[in-house]
């Protein structure tokens, strides 16, 4: 697969309209699983404002040569059963999907009927949860973020002494992983702000965090570590995660086991993954790694992707949101590729479909703090907005919008928005 | 359900043979996944040295009436399609096994030809996992363990001010989950025994945790946590877990997110998951709960249940194994029913099929302790075999079986063994 590009990269068009800053054009064609009344679940691919029907498209005819070797393998509710079939299915799907749309192919184009049955708009369908998540785990790889959170909470030692050896992560709740657009409600839980008595109460502290999480696109045997530099066949795409926080429920709970209800409320991601193909282009340097890390996190070259990254805040009541946050995923210490060596290098297996998410990804300045916690300092400087609002943490009714590009000209390979409204407790 | 039982329920017998002392007489009839080379993939119920082939009964027209809902409900690989039947299903099908199996039925019992087919030796069979999980809690309820690990790590605070306020969880992985008797090969791991640089290299602290999981029979939905009166009906029922551990992995990297490596290289479940229903008339009063719980905590009634636990570890070099521990289920602080309502309290769904252990079962004596680590007291005071071999952790080739079960008089509730070996570490 070629990861250099040049200035035919940036031209190529699709026959398709792709509005300009559209996070699709030809040059992304992420994958998502999409319900339609007529049609069902179907895998597409997202372009411009139309989504792809990689099954309509193999009920016409269109994956003959080779046959697919499942011919129903896009009528599915997941895509897991596509990606089993491996890398090389996996890039011949989106290389078809990207010669059909190309504007210099008439057989798609020209074809009032085909056309007709193989694009729906965006508008007319539901995104679903693209994978079936097998298992879910959630790392803590910014180094600004954990220092932030460190000095918050543990003034005279912020980053403790194992952090840059290894990522640190822990396993979330797969079955509360929901698909962006769906509302979140705000969770109950046990508190115990004045260190006396716990209450079960809605949590005061509700918060998102912005993450960037790769979906697996190979599997590997139990007892069988994925060496460093294999770590990039294993990873399919790449997905917008918002790990929704319920902080004094995780301040509560969290010693010595780690986050559990504080986060395993809810879960979003973006339906839409973009393949680690189409992201190759944008490869970057990360932080330097001092201390080295031990041989088998040693990698070479750019191990990360230059992806920037917002949040906007819009409380219902205010006529307009704010950008809270500016990051980029190229400040992630530990990379994914780093992640998943480390993952498996106990011998635990990971499954097609499996979610790892990169922990909130802060940047070096304030500006570009990923989370509430860190933005307004645990509350004690809350974010003020034009017509009056004042936000230490989320309230009811605040819309949270994250973003995710990576840029070169005009060709944008985004992640599409990851919005979600924030819903009062349960009566 | 009748959970009351008397002196019939003893005398009740199967005309399938059952040997003394074994775990699986009538009045168990656990549910579990086997595979035979002329059969593939089948649900079956445990009876004395046989399994009762439920796939082969439903083909024989034995669940006509009423009929299952869907026919090869029984030729999956797992029993989650069954469990999503509904208890009604879960108890009919139970119902139906102890009904043909009883001594006084002649149906099966005097129709060779359906008895040969219907039937299974459990040495003709593979055991398989029984359903498929889609997440795993691991609670840590026990407060003898938590206190005896607490001490070892924080002296001078053993018991964190959390921990009789809630039942202390977090996820597990679920791909590394095996079905007994899987042997488990030593995994490696950044370790940093002298506190200044770590190494990476074959975990040096293998240990078993002794544990009872429960198996999710019925689903929640995301947003409406489970109360804890209903919790009941949620467990399908119960297995052995053998939560392997490398406490030199887990010292390093659990600050500040929990367990993660020194954990996720294997989970060993006993394959038969013996019902709630069976244990039923095996309730027992828990210890005392001071302070009292918050009320979506509280229970009345005796909430946990009499189940006999014990850990044999047998060393290559050694004769003869010993018991290594002796302990009981009722000691668990935290039932199962207030560890579903605390992991659904924040909204949080559970779906067919998902484990939740109880974290190790350590009992108030020493012999009771479910781990080396408490037994050996993190090594300090090794365990010595009569052929000399000692023990302060676990060994390559070391055999660790896991018993349990629950008895009145001659009839034994059982789970049969849940025995594996330990590899070295991959080459």
């Amino acid at each position: 697969m070629p990861h250099t590009h040049h200035p035919q990269w940036e031209r190529r068009k699709s026959w398709v309209e792709v509005p300009d800053g559209s996070d699709f054009p030809i040059q992304n064609l992420p994958f998502g699983v999409f319900w339609a009344p007529d049609r069902g679940h179907r895998a597409g691919v997202a372009i411009g404002r139309q989504i792809l029907d990689l099954g309509e498209l193999a009920t016409l005819g269109y994956f003959a040569d080779p046959p697919l070797p499942d011919p129903k393998v896009f009528h599915r509710e997941s895509l897991n059963a596509f990606l089993a079939l491996g890398r090389q299915w996996q890039r011949r799907a989106r290389a078809t999907a990207g010669r059909l749309l190309d504007e210099n192919t008439a057989q798609l184009r020209d074809n009032a009927e085909h056309r007709r049955r193989a694009l729906v708009d965006q508008s007319e369908a539901e995104m679903r949860l693209p994978v079936e998540i097998g298992d879910y785990v959630d790392f803590y790889s910014s180094l600004e973020h954990a220092a932030n959170v460190g000095k918050m909470f543990r003034p005279g030692n912020p980053l403790l002494p194992n952090w840059k050896h290894l990522p640190i992560g822990y396993h979330g709740r797969c079955s509360s992983i929901v698909a962006g657009g769906a509302d979140v409600r705000r969770p109950r839980g046990q508190i115990n702000p004045s260190g006396d008595e716990p209450e079960f109460a809605p949590t005061r502290k509700l918060d998102f965090e912005l993450e960037v999480g790769f979906i697996v696109g190979k599997g590997s045997s139990l007892g069988a570590p994925i060496p460093v530099e294999e770590a990039a066949d294993h990873i399919f795409g790449l997905v917008l995660v918002n790990d929704w926080s319920a902080r004094d429920i995780q301040q509560w709970e969290y010693q010595p086991l780690g986050p559990f209800l504080g986060k395993s409320f809810a879960t979003s991601i973006s339906p839409w993954i973009v393949t680690l193909d189409a992201l190759e282009p944008f490869r970057a340097e990360g932080p330097e790694q001092d201390p080295r890390p031990l041989p088998y996190l040693r990698t070479g070259g750019k191990r990360n992707l230059d992806v920037e990254l917002s949040v906007w805040l819009q409380p219902e009541t205010e006529p307009h949101g704010l950008e809270v946050c500016r990051s980029n995923f190229r400040h992630i210490y530990w990379s994914m590729e780093q992640q998943l060596a480390h993952l498996t290098s106990n011998g635990a297996n990971v499954r097609v479909g499996d979610l790892c998410a990169s922990g909130t990804v802060s940047g070096p300045a304030p500006g570009a703090y990923g989370s509430m916690l860190e933005i307004t300092w645990n509350g004690t400087a809350p974010v003020r907005f034009p017509a009056g609002a004042e936000r230490a943490f989320l309230e009811d009714g605040d819309r949270v919008t994250m973003r995710g590009f990576a840029q070169r000209g005009s060709v944008r390979i985004g992640f599409g928005d990851l919005s979600a409204r924030v819903l009062p407790p349960a009566a």
